[in-house]
Order: C-alpha cells, then structure tokens, then sequence
C-alpha cells in the first residue's frame, strides 16, 4: 500500500458537506481545517484533520508532502472549455483592440469559422501536441479536471478528430478531460445556404457515431441568434438525449433567447453563459434544478461589462459554476484563480462562493461530485498546494501564478520553480 | 570578457527608435526582428541582428541562450507600484465582494489606513522579506525594473523604513528599484483633526531627510478630495522640487480635481491615473511633455468601469506609460502582461501599444531611456524570454505566465519549469 502524508497546511480547505451541489448561502460556508494534515491510500482520501493528529496516524513508510504553512485546496474543476483547437485568433484580436466587435468579426468570416478553418487544416496529432500545451497550462493553474468540447471540426471527421484528441489527452496526462459534442457550435460556412441541412447532419450522422464510439458524455449546442435557435437546439438536443448523452448548454450569452428556459425544459445539466438571463430564466433553471456555468472571462476579453447576475442566482438557490471557457476567442485564459478574481470583482462573489464553485459544485455538474470536487475520505486525492497561507488570496491577487504543487491521486503532476 | 549570445528568436522585439519616448502612431510601431539574435558583452548589448548572423559574429567562447523559436522582448519597467507594505487586505478585499464600496471601507479606517497599521507594525526585516517575494514575483512576470513608492509608513521612521528596504532589495535582488517617496499618501490616523500639520511634518521633516540620506529620486502625492488638495499638493511637490528630487503624481484617480493641469503646470515627470481626466487635462500634459501613467489593474480590481482614456491621450500625442499600481488595497497584480491584457481588452491599446507603453515608454518616464527598455547596442541586457512565437499572445492570453526566463545584465534571474 502506497501511503502519502500531507502535513502543515496553514488551511487544508476541504470543501467538505452535504453530498450534492451546495445552494444559496452555503456556498460562502467552506469547511477549512487549520494546521490540516491529509492521509492519502494508493491515490484516494484516507483521513483529514490536524497535521500533527495524521502524523500520529501515519505508517513510519508514508511519503510525505510538506505544505509548509500554504493552503491546500481540491484540484479546480473546470467545467466549461474549449481546450482542442488550431493555430490562434491574435489578429482578430488586435482587431477588436482597434474598435472591431465580435459579432463584425463574426459577419466578416473571423470568429469561430477563423477557428474551424485551422482546426480542420491541422492534423490530430498537430491538434494533440497544441492541446498539450494548453493541458499543461491547466495543470500549472491547480485544475485537475477539465470539461472539453469539439465544435471547431463541424464535420463528422474533424468532430472526431477534436474528441479522440480529448480522449487520448485524458490517458496520456493527468489532467481528467470530460468531453462534450458540440457539432452544433455553428453552420460551417460550405452549409451557409442550407442551414437545416448542416442540422440533419449533426443529428443523423454525427450524433449517432460519437454516440456508438463513446467519445462524448455530454452534448452541448450554441443556442443564439445567428447560430442554431430555440426549435432547432430542442431538435438536436432531443436526438443527443435519445443516444444517451447528457446535455449542457451555451445560451443568453448575447441575447436573452429563452435559452435557460429550454435548458430547464430539457433537463440539461448545465445552462451556460446567461449573461443575457433575466428573472424568469433564474426561476426556470431553479425549477428544473439546472445548474448556471458562469463563464466571466469571455465577458472580460470581449471588452463588455454585463456580466451575469451571480448574486441573484445565488439568492435564489442556484448551485451555481464558475468556469473558463478557455478558447481562442473569446476566452483565452486556463486560470480558474483568475476566474476567481473575475467572480469578485466584477460579479460580487466573495473568495468562499467562488472556491465553492469551481470546485464542488462544478464536480456535481460533470455527475462526478462522488468522486472530485472536494477532499473528504473516499475522494480521489486531487488537490493543490498554492504558495499563500488564505485561500482567499487566490482570488485577491491576480495575474500571478501561486501554485506551488498539484498533485492527481496522490501523485504530483506539476512543482513551481522555488 | 564574458559574451553571451542569444539565438533563435521567433521575434526580436526590440523597441528600437528614435531615443525620446514615443508617441502617438509611434506606440503602434514596435521594430521586430524575426528569427533574431543578439550579442551581450559584460550586460550590455553589443549587437542585434538576425539569428544566422550573430551566430556568426559570436566567439568560440560565447554562452548560447537558445530562444528556441519564442520571443525576447526587453524586460517590463513597471513605473508605479507599491511593492512594500506590511501584510494584506483580504478581509476588506471580501468586503468589497459583498457590496462596500473602496471609499466606504477608508471611511470605516480601513483602506491605506490599515495597511499603514501593518506597514507600521512590521520591523523592516519582515517588511524586507514581504517585499522579497514580491520581488521574485515581479522578476517571475518578466519585469525588470520597478518603481516603488514608500506612502505606508507616514511617520519619518517608517517612511525611511520602506525606502532602506527598497535600497537594500536593489542591492540584494536582480530587480532594479527606483524609489520614489509618497509621504502625502494619506493623513495619518493622529493627524486627522490636524492635516496641516501633517503636511508640515512631511515639509519640514521628512523631504530634508529623504533627500540628504538619498533614498529617493522621485516624490509622488496623492492629489485627490479627502487627501490632499490642489493648494496642499503645490506646497509639497515645490519642496521636494527644492531637494532636487524628481515629480510624479497620482491624480484624477476619484475626481476630476484638477491634478492634471498641477501636474503640467508643475513639470512633473508623470500624472498617473487619469481615469477622470477629460479633454482639458489632457491639452494640459501635452503641453508640458507631462507623461500618463495609466493603471488599469485598479480600474479592474475596484470593480469599475471607467477607465483612463488611452485612445484620445494616445491620438492626441501623447507618450503614455502603462504600470501595475501594484498595492494591496486595489490593484492586487505586479503582471506587466496581465496589465496588456487590460489595456487592449478594456481600454482598446494595441498589443504595440501596449509594449511600447510598458517598456521604452516606461523607461523614458523614469529618466532611463538611454539605459534599459529597448534592445540596442550600448543599452543593458535586460530581457525576457516568453513561451510563444507572437508577441501579441502576451496580451491575447490572461492569467497564465508565459514567461519562460528573465535576464538581467545578460545574467539569467529566473526560469520556468519546464
């Protein structure tokens, strides 16, 4: 048996409590040990407490891991990115920095069509080695498990592609990739002129084969005007639940479409974005007990400043998750920390309600909150040592990497520079 | 002699220029060598040219730092931060995130008021060793040269404190401090019902003294309702002009007060700020060669909105400087590239304009534009290496340091894991 002793946390926040995603005011309610010690058994949570009580409890054998005075927390979950895609979107960029919006640079062929040009254009192992890079990034920023989609192939081959990509990273490195088909991102430009048809192809030929190969556990869609709207999105979502897959969906984040009140209707697991989601779309998703990813960074780098309501999700009983949407352009950062700072200080989320959500909350929205998400005995030993002895700095500070250590069942994956 | 050669830059980023600070479409002109490579002798840059040709030029005996494709920019000047100051200010940072606003928590005495508790209540060994990991931080986000201002201290003991501990952090660490004294941050707590007096102190004794132990080059104040007025400003910078030391100003930071044109009319080097400044302000650093310090890490972090004008003070000729405000009550990073990244999302800055503003730009504004914050011969070998093949990824991506070594007189100071 493979002991691990994690001894002299300043804070081991362990996220611990009710078995099922945290609502309303006990998201601001972490459960933190002080002077915390953990007792990991070959890759899972053995036992949590005081430091010195696990060092009594240790096996004279026991590796040990030295926080040093740092906080400890659960690996962050991210639960909404776009980690596999080509080349990048700097010029479109640089553009926007000029005064261009996102929607003219959609209108003009950039956006995601600039995407799926270079995705298609690259091979899988080309995509594999970028997304390698990106994992690398995730890991370097203390999460552990990221939630991936396809959606820049938008053909039957390159959707594939971009999910064995996911698959093959989830093997080959420790971070955990969760993947979502998202053939239905938007109508690739060949199908410009018969929308509809591009829809049959998602439904008839896509869906059914990443269904039968199980390269996906969730189907997500773009619900938006201009992209796939209410009818169509229940059609394909509809057809996605038929071959078993879970849904999550990106919606209201331009325009208040009804998305969040077709995510209630459908059970999805997920409503995400919701920038655009007024009262009667908290209402519906509380309903349905749907959870909202609030994705802070893509109103950041677009410039904009309506970010969703987070507090009233929360006030109302939301179990509400934080995530990146890491992507080329709308998103282009893998930090959950600064996810955090973004939560603070633009959405009012104190430290507590943001850790609560990128971690245990966003484990529940990927159905694995039995297994990650927060570090109580059974629990994969997923977890990060960041160089700071408040977990509330990791949302103060921000722009800055305090990730001291991050270690995936019990086995450290990424160490800082000392 | 000891030479260094650096081969295989994906870019060169040199800032190479006209030696006078840039302006208007200038900051939009940032000289690039692709495939680039440079020669050090003794930390000082001897040559610059294409990768092929400095190979050549190199000595038997040169030490090759291989670029490996990535990019080398001159290392970032950060020309208004506030790198010493005694523990945090978390709990006023979750404050914040539940609703009270930055005015509300000085008004309850926290804000600089608290800091300067702590700043007070720290020997300057704890201060020192504080402001050491805020030192490997900065070097950590690629910046090389830092201006530090003291201003938590506001007593004539602890006031020399912060500036003895820059001193030393000079002397000590490859990050180069330029120090700046900000006696006028605030009224101290026993001063309240006696701001004149207080004044008198930092008149009568704290400038003589400042200036006969040198520990500063430049002095600041914090023009601004609530702290010191137009008149009180004018008393002060006139004074510390008298010891021959150097202005720099925070102004129209809260309010529209005029600084601006104090600034100008008093020949400071910067007004930093600005995020109130209008037309007329702007017309009034133009004429007096005034440069703007634009901080928008604390736009972000105090959760608002306005930002500084870049567009109009850059189009209007101006030769504008971008910096952290690093501090621990509202601009929580010392990331130079998290700092690009606001200027192009929020303030629409090109990533050139971004470069030039946080290098060459910075540079001019503390009287160091012949020495550093370009790539030409004679200028010293402080540079950065960065994990990318474009340098407008610096400002694309957020939150993740790209950062792959930093050197400083041709002398490596920090390398990333690999």
């Amino acid at each position: 048996m493979n002991t691990l002793a994690v001894l002299h946390a300043a804070q081991l926040v362990t996220l611990a409590g009710p078995g099922r995603p945290r609502v309303g005011a006990e998201l601001s309610d972490v459960a933190i040990v002080s002077h915390g010690g953990m007792l990991v058994r070959d890759g899972v949570i053995a036992a949590l407490g005081r430091s010195d009580e696990i060092a009594r409890q240790m096996p004279a054998d026991a590796q040990v891991v030295d926080a040093g005075g740092r906080v400890v927390l659960p690996g962050f979950i991210d639960a909404h990115a776009h980690p596999v895609f080509g080349g990048n979107r700097v010029d479109e960029f640089e553009l926007r920095a000029r005064g261009a919006s996102y929607e003219e640079i959609a209108a003009a062929g950039g956006g995601i069509r600039s995407t799926v040009a270079k995705t298609r254009a690259a091979s899988e192992e080309e995509l594999r080695q970028q997304a390698l890079k990106h994992a690398r990034w995730f890991l370097q920023c203390g999460t552990t498990t990221v939630e991936g989609k396809s959606g820049y192939g938008l053909t039957l081959a390159d959707e594939l592609k971009m999910l064995r990509v996911m698959r093959d990273l989830d093997a080959e490195t420790p971070l955990e990739f969760v993947r979502t088909f998202l053939g239905a991102h938007a109508i690739p430009e060949e199908f410009r002129d018969q929308p509809e048809r591009y829809v049959d192809c998602v439904i008839n030929e896509m869906l059914p084969q990443v269904a039968a190969e199980g390269l996906a556990e969730y189907c997500d869609i773009f619900c938006e005007r201009g992209y796939f709207d209410i009818e169509t999105a229940r059609r394909i979502l509809t057809a996605a639940k038929s071959h078993q897959l879970r849904l999550r969906m990106h919606v209201d984040q331009l325009t208040n479409s009804g998305g969040a009140a077709l995510a209630a209707e459908l059970g999805a697991a997920t409503a995400d974005h919701l920038e655009q989601t007024e009262e009667d779309g908290i209402e519906a998703l509380l309903r349905a007990k749907v959870q909202p990813v609030l994705l802070p960074g893509s109103v950041y780098a677009l410039g904009k400043t309506r970010y969703p309501r987070a507090r009233e999700m929360i006030d109302a009983g939301l179990a509400v998750v934080l995530a990146t949407d890491f992507n080329p352009g709308s998103s282009q950062t893998p930090s959950m920390p600064m996810v955090l700072s973004l939560a603070a200080t633009q959405m009012k989320m104190t430290p507590a309600e943001g850790v609560t959500a990128a971690t245990i909350n966003a484990a529940y929205s990927l159905h694995r909150g039995d297994r990650i998400g927060s570090l109580e005995p059974g629990k994969l030993a997923n977890f990060a040592i960041f160089d700071c002895t408040d977990y509330r700095e990791l949302a103060y500070y921000f722009g800055i990497p305090q990730t001291h250590s991050v270690y995936v069942k019990g086995e450290r994956v990424f160490a800082a520079t000392s």
